[in-house]
């Protein structure tokens, strides 16, 4: 029988409830070794606190995360608060001998992580940074398509995450809902938000990012800050747009905005190799698309693959429903979350672990570094 | 507060599943005025009975469905076992006194449907049948398009369910996992089980269907039957195609097989009118495909809506998560089980309830008679 | 070097152009045995006459059609005139001993196609009719597919053939622009002029259609006449559909409207067989959909070939530009117009010849019996 | 009546095809103040030149470009020659009066390119280059959209343009087929090749580009000479990727490669404004997607605009066939020479002439300066 795994959770936002409805849901469809207990839910806010907790079936709910942390009965603390207050809590829980799952990005920047990295590796407890888009099973599925060698040598990588949210001058900064935009709570823009999500996928699929040279760009310099109802500048950066080498000598182009009309989420990667290239698009996510050269010459196309079989086929599906029925977002909360107790059974931990996003803050930094200089700035490793 | 549902589960196949996610995970999605509670779970194997209990946290299991309906504390009673075993269950439940969802389709024919609207009516209970893809947000903005009368007058309506599962000889009929194919258990192929669907679709956007002229084919004449191990002759439709009239003056034209290599669950419709149409494909289903011919003439072309925006714009997307994210194939049944849910509360039934379902069931008759004789037959009503 | 081929052309409408463009082409892009001299234009307004000529390149203009037959010098006929004209000119032309080239449909009628088939085999001379569509590379490829048996048995052809350009009652019936509308000019409605192409794509892809089963609807009952300027009566069928059984056991379903908002020249065909299958749309004409379930499992997809290789990989493709320019809609007569060189040379006529095209008569007028019958009709063989 | 136009044609490969393909058709589809004469062609093969004369019907040939232009009967000089030899030919033919059009790109770099201004200048002949696909009639379609305003204010602009034919170390580099790899006849690689193309096209629709920070590779260092059998050093770039601002204050991003399997000729153009956003793909070029957030909000999406309308909705399209037929690649050809012969009649010079193709000439040195440099590099202007 499974062992229960008392769960802290901190914030009551959208990762708040992603991460939740995973809880509750990885028993239904995974074998997993332990069962998720919903012991407390933490918010600044004691009655969006409460609601959440409800709402959810946490058995309580508090205004002070050290008191989650300081229970004895919490195995397992989960940081979806925003970006700032990442590295004091995941400092503090692995001190306590917590397990840690946290959202990404891991924290403000490389330097902050890498104090996150040594505290959990110092305690050593399980850690885990939620880059869910690993666990889209057309994106498990490419990586197994790489890592088989059948694009044989790579010569590009490029990816895109365009958004079109913020376009209005009118959306404040900071608060709760738009803390993504006050540089102070979110530590970058578009770089830690969207593009981290694409350098995580990168690295995973095509190695370490080696140099960047990058340009960003903030459209709307001023903006009403949501707590304190005045127009402060704007410190994120709205557009970032790099190239870079690849320790395996291909060549990377990355861009994300959120000034993209007509794109509300389209996060595409593409991957060139000298005998086949994949494609593939988070609107349309349980498709990926394949190109091999190596089929029949007046036969090959792109093969746009319903990533739905079951049979083993297809990464993640035989847990779900039967062939061509879809999954959506939310399930890739659940297949993480799944791997992630698997590792802790297993002691293989489930990736990307804390050092693993270490070097995807490494790479924002220095994307940020470079567009601030206007040169090529090396990724430094730890 | 919400007032407790306990719900008796009747069959842990793949609606099993489907409905009791449903109920699992509605309160935290949707702000109904129930709690459902899962009470019992029946199912003829009482090892799979009880690991489906266990899985998906039913307080017991049973393997006689009769003992649901007898218990007092049971308040809803869901049919998800084979179509033969609608009609009994469905009385018996009404006449205890139970709310009533059922699996679609709702009988093996349209007089046992009718034996079945004529009991749940008497006894005054809730009814509801699943036919599911109505909750598709984008199938619900479709039919909010059509009221609206964006569309003008109808002239087509065409839609294709079309699958390639079925094309080994090898594949038994009958058993717990075939039964869709034994005629027995299934009253008939492709027509009750992938038509019924578009045809319920169809006549929600489009109204009554008057007349039928069908196609039927079994493309294999034997099977082994996976409970005697014997060859026996197959005796559903493998294929079906009729063309029809709605009583708006439109016509339609409907296939159905499972014969279609490439296609999972190939279901699409299109509706074409005076001033508009739309398409929709179940293999991509957050996507609603409308073209309008009163937009500016040079700009006009197909719009592929991304049927995933908040704000009221997208029917049920302000439940889940940002816009560009998307559901998937299970969210359906959440959707309707809300809405079944609602509809208890407010007294205004959910649609399609029992006595809609039966007008399916005759058209499907109508459809199969008129493949045996060759020629068009007239839906009857009811 | 090339011999050279007199040409009279009789008809310049659309047709008129398609065919012309093609002879001014063929010796650019093909090595074909006749250089073809553009003589003679026939029309019947003198104004329009001459000003075609003069744009097309043709040595003279007529306003009576038997001019062009009684000159000696005159090689072949290509007859663009309506539908109604074909059989009378066909067969003074075959009496004259001239090679002709017809736009479909051949006939009126297939009684009347009947005596064309009867004139050109008695009097030996070349003959062709321009169901064009087979040479778009990507039919003539899925002509080689389904050739080599990659598909294996089949069991599905459909296809659809959608217009939205006679919606408004307003479009007049008759006259130069507008006699596709008017059943005394054209025959049928859109049976004769778009369903005779789907028609002729699937006998040469799947083999003889043996029955048929159909429904017509005129939406527009009463339009003026171009001509007479008094609104009349519509004899045509502005939108058929029908099922029917092939030869070879597989089931079609034929569609056809110009009704259909949002298409303006939908062709669409699909095949289902036991290994693979095919789609393709006259509106991406370039691409060819192509589905293998013997493709490696977790790789199976709908390949996008896009028909411009060259090496001999796609038909016609060499004679053009590189990979992945794209050629249109007029190169189809270009292509057939080469054929029908080439096959002149060799003594192999190319396809689809007068008694090739009858057959397709005899499918439309079974469907537009069974329509009116509202029944199943067999399909007569000559 | 249109008065003679002489044309000599220097070069027989891909361009001289599509250049003499375009002179044959223009007067059959386009109402033109001049009727195209060929007249002379020239290519250093004498057996090749005859044989290209004899199939586009040039009434003679010859082996000395200098002829051509000695000839006092050429009205027009057409230079499809590889790119090193434009400026001479270029400014030898503006000393002798001739009108000229010129293949892309201009000239190997911007100060030859200055030369060649200067001499057309300083002769006052009519000039032109032949970026075709301005007449694409869906990229001029989205030039008519931005200069109506339609998409505000613009933040973005990307473009790439993919190939996958070097991929194989055994392609030779220079001779008559593969001259575009030998960098002393090409000038660059994929910079003036391909994202000349695009640069072209972005700054006619988005207004000048003022600096560049760029990135190029060579994979294959090493390539037989197709002339000398010897393996030598590959000069060109096999890929490009830059980021550049607009003087408008948008971002750009633009790459190119020879090395993306899949890829045939993928030339993909994005613009993002503030109300609405465009997109393209050559492979597809009958179609224009389009996005308009003023749109009603829930019917938001794509549209995929099939530009192939009549009425004068679509640029061009009224000169071909009918709605829904397309048009293909050489189509551009023909076009872009109607405009040129329309110009001169009216004074009103057709775009890009070889001032305008100068300011490409300059990005693309821009672009591969600050790929060796590593740094930023502004444009230069003339």
């Amino acid at each position: 029988m499974a062992k229960r795994l008392n769960v802290g959770m901190l914030g009551y936002g959208f990762m708040g409830r992603t991460h939740s409805n995973a809880y509750r849901r990885v028993t239904n469809f995974f074998d997993v070794p332990f069962e998720p207990v919903l012991k407390v839910a933490f918010g600044l806010e004691k009655k969006e606190a409460k609601a959440f907790a409800d709402t959810w079936g946490y058995e309580s709910h508090c205004t002070d995360w050290r008191e989650v942390i300081d229970r004895d009965d919490i195995d397992i603390v989960d940081i979806c608060t925003p970006n700032f207050t990442h590295a004091e809590i995941a400092i503090a829980a692995a001190e306590a001998g917590k397990m840690i799952v946290c959202e990404k990005p891991l924290a403000l920047n490389g330097d902050q992580a890498r104090t996150m990295v040594d505290a959990v590796e110092k305690a050593g407890v399980a850690n885990f940074v939620s880059f869910n888009y690993r666990r889209v099973p057309a994106l498990t599925l490419a990586k197994h398509l790489i890592d088989e060698g059948r694009l044989g040598k790579i010569f590009h990588y490029r990816a895109v995450f365009l958004q079109d949210w913020t376009i209005s001058p009118d959306v404040p900064q900071g608060g709760m809902a738009t803390w993504r935009l006050d540089v102070k709570a979110a530590g970058s823009g578009v770089t830690g938000d969207l593009l981290a999500h694409c350098i995580d996928t990168a690295m995973w699929h095509n190695g370490p990012i080696t140099r960047v040279n990058a340009m960003t760009e903030t459209f709307v310099k001023e903006r009403m800050h949501a707590e304190t109802g005045k127009k402060e500048p704007v410190g994120i950066d709205d557009a970032c747009t790099f190239f870079c080498r690849f320790e395996n000598g291909s060549l990377g182009n990355f861009e994300s905005t959120r000034y993209a009309r007509g794109h509300k989420a389209l996060y595409t990667f593409e991957i060139n190799g000298e005998h086949a290239s994949i494609w593939w698009d988070l609107h349309d996510l349980n498709r990926l698309e394949f190109f091999d050269h190596r089929d029949e010459g007046k036969l090959r196309g792109w093969r746009s693959i319903h990533v739905t079989d079951h049979g083993g086929e297809h990464p993640y599906m035989d847990h779900w429903w039967v062939p061509g029925l879809v999954i959506g977002y939310e399930h890739t909360f659940v297949h993480q979350l799944a791997d992630f107790l698997l590792g802790v059974e297993s002691g293989e931990p489930a990736q990307p672990d804390f050092r693993c996003a270490l070097a995807t803050s490494r790479v924002c930094d220095a994307v940020l570094e470079s567009a601030k200089a206007g040169q090529w700035v090396d990724v430094p490793s730890d």
